[in-house]
């Protein structure tokens, strides 16, 4: 049996280059934007090839598609659908399905063989999620990498704040790549207020959320955080602020958001 | 409720310069050195902002004082004035002292929103602690950076080593980048042997102490470092080194240290 | 008593440069390749320090030969000359014998005093686990640094998997510093293709066992992943692909190895 | 659709005694033998329960056979049957395996409602496996345990030896000690019905997040889980179940719940 | 100053029985229920005793009350009175609320001294999760230990699931199987202060020391506890304490010891 | 070579009561008083099984004097004969004392078979460390256990407060529940050897797995515990102990096996 045999699926084209070596191409089009299905055929794929034991030594995965990795996540607003409950059923639900959500994505870490992200264009939102969780990630000249979650008012929930700060080295470095060199005590002040004005323009739902996972992810292993990852946004996610982002991102004008709590009248 | 007020306190300065953003200036003339009521009031400062609720979402630490963030604590040696207690008593008290101590600088990291240090000048011994804690670190140009605990004997012990390796990445990052980059076998065992020299002439209380707690946090998570730490140098802070170290410095001649024990006679 | 007095033994001269600064160098030639019995004098020299409680400061080892630093271990394969026993047994045998390895060159670890690694040209395979376990690291210029267990069919098992993630910072550092700088999309995906290719090519035995490893090193502290990788080598070791290795390596031809697993016929 | 609809497989019949209860018999002639088959079928019996979301409150494991609840493992030697591999890929395709059988026999660790095993006569060797992996264990009166593996020269893989320590150190201490003492097989499964019982008729938001909460206390410090609960329960409290038991207790009548999530139409 | 001077408050009287020993006394009519301002009178009490370093050596905590211990919390539903924020701020609310709660329930365990809860009557909700911050618990007679979480729609959340099994699994096993079964609400107060005074007569310095070691032996691995308590005995073993207690056996009479600290003066 | 040979030292006198199990019994008069040669003698006993590779497959160890099994540590006051060092460096002597001290107690949780502690009498002080570091504790009627260590002001530190909360908790409960309650001295020795006459005659490839297991298992989650065994048993389970076990049970005749490994000829 050839090793790509049978492989292939819907939105995955799946080929052998050369001896022992899969390539996994994406392909939906206009931007490889992930549904439900999408992710579920994604995962399902690593996870196929550790069951059948296929010879596999190597796995390159990249975009069919000319000018992109992917843009992300299909539609957020989707999973809104489904019959009302209560907040406790809601967000144990929603709990469940960020864990297969992380499961289909980490699948790559459950394969025997590395998988080598070959990404070019743009890489956005879930994008950094799928490239983490693989071993190797090689970029075209130009790629533009994007962490999306907080504009839209939510902490990056499938890998990205577990596995990024490890991939990277550090918690700091993306801030202090971006440092000016030459700047005066009025310019360093100067660029941290900007940096404060735009946190402030975010979802404060987003970014505490953001921070807290982060230094869990400090302290903890992959798995752990990610599990813990799951139960913190099974609550977060249900927040208006995604749907103001969404609103103030679409007619172009800055959102506004409600504080995190109301301050307590009197101690 | 304008948002900074009533915040400002006798050594730092509380303003609001954009919608949801607080600044902070530090100001104690002539160095910002920080005393017991320094530091206690800078951890109240964080501490009331979780208390009340107030809507900050990003606060900017600075100095207002025009050539440095930090001289560091102001008296090592005042500690002393308490009664004589036992070895074990003093130990203990040293241990409450230092986790009070910790508790205060690491404010900052159980706050919801993040925290921008922007620092300039002199950042010398406490003030790595200090921005340690903090999520982001702006440093204007010409900042220097100085870890002083060794050269006067002892092993930081307020964040320091727990949080740094982690911050910049790794172990021996700070090493790597000075290691000049056209050097022989000669040059560079003579490199090596100057840097042993260097240590060699530090305090050897300080030296292992750092070491072993460098170990440590690196496989250990932040709080349960600092936790150690702090029973650490419980017992390590009642060296004669410190005061042979500063004797030293303030004559301006090399300080003589004691062997960590007597040589066993026979084994 | 001089500071380093008795301590050269049959391969590793000890002299004291200055004052409470020892240089330990390895002298066995032609290439300071480490027999059982250079490793367990490696090791001893550390213990018998700590034993003694000599007042060393800072200890610099390098290496007395001109070209390299170590050409690493001397004879895989003399290991088999042993009596034959059940798998089960050889196996647990190896792992004894990998803990006492490994507790050999993690000397410097146990050390109250930092310990200076100062190399210089040729540093292969087990050279990379005895700097990791130093706490600085000097290299001249032009020093070549090889992790060669891959490429003889085995996951390296003395400390290189557990230490270098920590040490450089990070899981992917590698593989990033080598990405060229100007690539389409057309080259990134021939790039990666060519980096699979070449995992092909060598033992998944060995690509298997080092992808596990490390993925254990990112979870876990130091010593927890050395006892790990003890147990996971005590079987790993026992496979063809370190002969097959071996041999095509002195024929200059690329070796062939058997898959991980028979294909499941029908699941 | 009836809860236990379609449930009953080729050797696990599956009942609902009482609302919301399933009750699951093994029954495999002549010993309930565990083939690789039947393992399989076990864990995709809870697995399956967990994908559907059918409305399950707590489940009851017993053995349909009158004499034992298992004898543990059908035949140890079959696995030898596949082609010749060299020792270290017959070990991993050993630990691909072992992974696998605990992955079956840990599934009702993965349920959000407590199973309870009801056993009588022999429980031998992976039986024990089996209710370690259980919420509750009732034993019937002369029950016999028995740890079978080391009479066979192997250590006990698939669970024992993890959770027993920690089970009958603590977790089911005190029901264990509450076990009537000269209970039969009728009454064994009769009063596990019962404890059942009176488990579904609870709110299922709070009978599945204890049951979430134990287990990881059982992994975790004590700070850790304090943090994990708060963070679980910042959600799980705003549950209308909380007003429909008091309200159901004021007016001493039975509560009723919503289901824990809505069945999914078709998978 | 007398050791309870000025500690009794609204609902907590605290007396001083024997030397060292305070007597803390719950009296809230008509059932000790426990509304936000009583837990945080309690919590302060603890907080306040280590804050002014009283000579305290053992506390007893118990009802003043006839019938019971406490009923619990006081009304779960006012908390539901604030303006409605999105379900995803109210979690982040409750889950700041759950912190407070979790830190003032659990400030026996910040103490350095031994708390011993003597109780009698119903003990129930919040009431196991006060005894299971405590270090020894006494039961009187006829006492009823009622975890009644679950009945109301909730999992536990302020100890309970976290101390509980480990508690019963281990910690204080041998306590609980030595208590007098016949001990009317009077016994059970004796008994608890008879045990109080007996620690009260022991080295403050080795009783502390215990404590802390019990604690960190309670999360984590037996090595990394030993690696701990030699650090912690490093200095601990330089105490008068020990020649105190060895002159005073020999010479059969009672040792007296030193304050662990002297009290503050005024904070 | 006798299993016993040339093992006998000063104060522990060495036997082979039958094939594969050693008697170790403890003979300094009068009380068995501890002194720094008595204990690195104890170690020294077990390392060397170890190092050696004797057939040992249990190992009892009681104590040959009439009335006690040790009256615990000889003389606390003689370390302070050494010359004065400042608090910080008596602190890091004591400090490594205590590591070789702990080292040496804990000699048999490194020995791969089980070790069964027959006690009697006293036992004092070290006792309990000592037994705690065993994996079988057997108590004659009548036995005395006293943990000393707080009356004379200070806090156990070679491994009760570590081992012993965990111990009582879970592991030996299940034989010390099962001890008879009225033996002497002679019966309690009889029935320990009975035990390691059973083990002996076991395959030696399960009972250091288990042993090795259940330790990783106390220190370890669930499922870090389940990972590991994966691991071990992938190499552990290809032993002809198996076959042979199985072999002589059909045959109703006493199984034999081959030693874990071949003696080392000369070290």
């Amino acid at each position: 049996m050839a090793l790509a045999e049978g492989l292939s699926s819907k939105w995955i084209s799946v080929s052998e280059p050369s001896p022992h070596v899969l390539h996994a191409e994406l392909s939906r089009k206009p931007v490889n934007a992930f549904s439900v299905e999408f992710w579920t055929e994604y995962g399902a794929l690593f996870d196929r090839l550790v069951a059948e034991g296929r010879d596999v030594r190597a796995l390159v995965l990249s975009s069919a598609l000319p000018k992109l990795f992917t843009a992300g996540i299909d539609d957020l607003a989707k999973d809104d659908a489904a019959e009302p409950m209560d907040a406790a059923r809601t967000s144990l639900a929603t709990y469940r399905h960020l864990l297969e959500f992380q499961h289909a994505i980490g699948a790559p870490d459950r394969c025997p063989f590395p998988v080598i992200a070959a990404v070019h264009g743009l890489v956005v939102g879930l994008g950094i999620d799928i490239i983490s969780a693989c071993d190797v990630r090689y970029g075209a000249d130009g790629t533009q990498f994007t962490i999306k979650e907080v504009d839209v008012g939510l902490a990056a929930d499938i890998g990205t704040l577990s596995y990024l700060p490890k991939i990277t080295g550090n918690h700091s470095l993306m801030q202090n790549l971006h440092t000016p060199r030459a700047w005066g005590r009025t310019e360093v002040i100067a660029a941290a207020l900007k940096l404060a004005d735009l946190i402030a323009s975010k979802s404060p739902i987003a970014v505490s959320g953001t921070k807290r996972i982060l230094t869990h992810a400090r302290d903890h292993s992959v798995s752990e955080n990610l599990e813990y990852t799951a139960v913190w946004n099974a609550a977060a996610l249900h927040t208006e602020d995604i749907t103001s982002s969404m609103r103030a991102a679409k007619a172009r004008v800055a959102p506004t958001f409600d504080p995190l709590r109301k301050p307590t009248p009197k101690l």
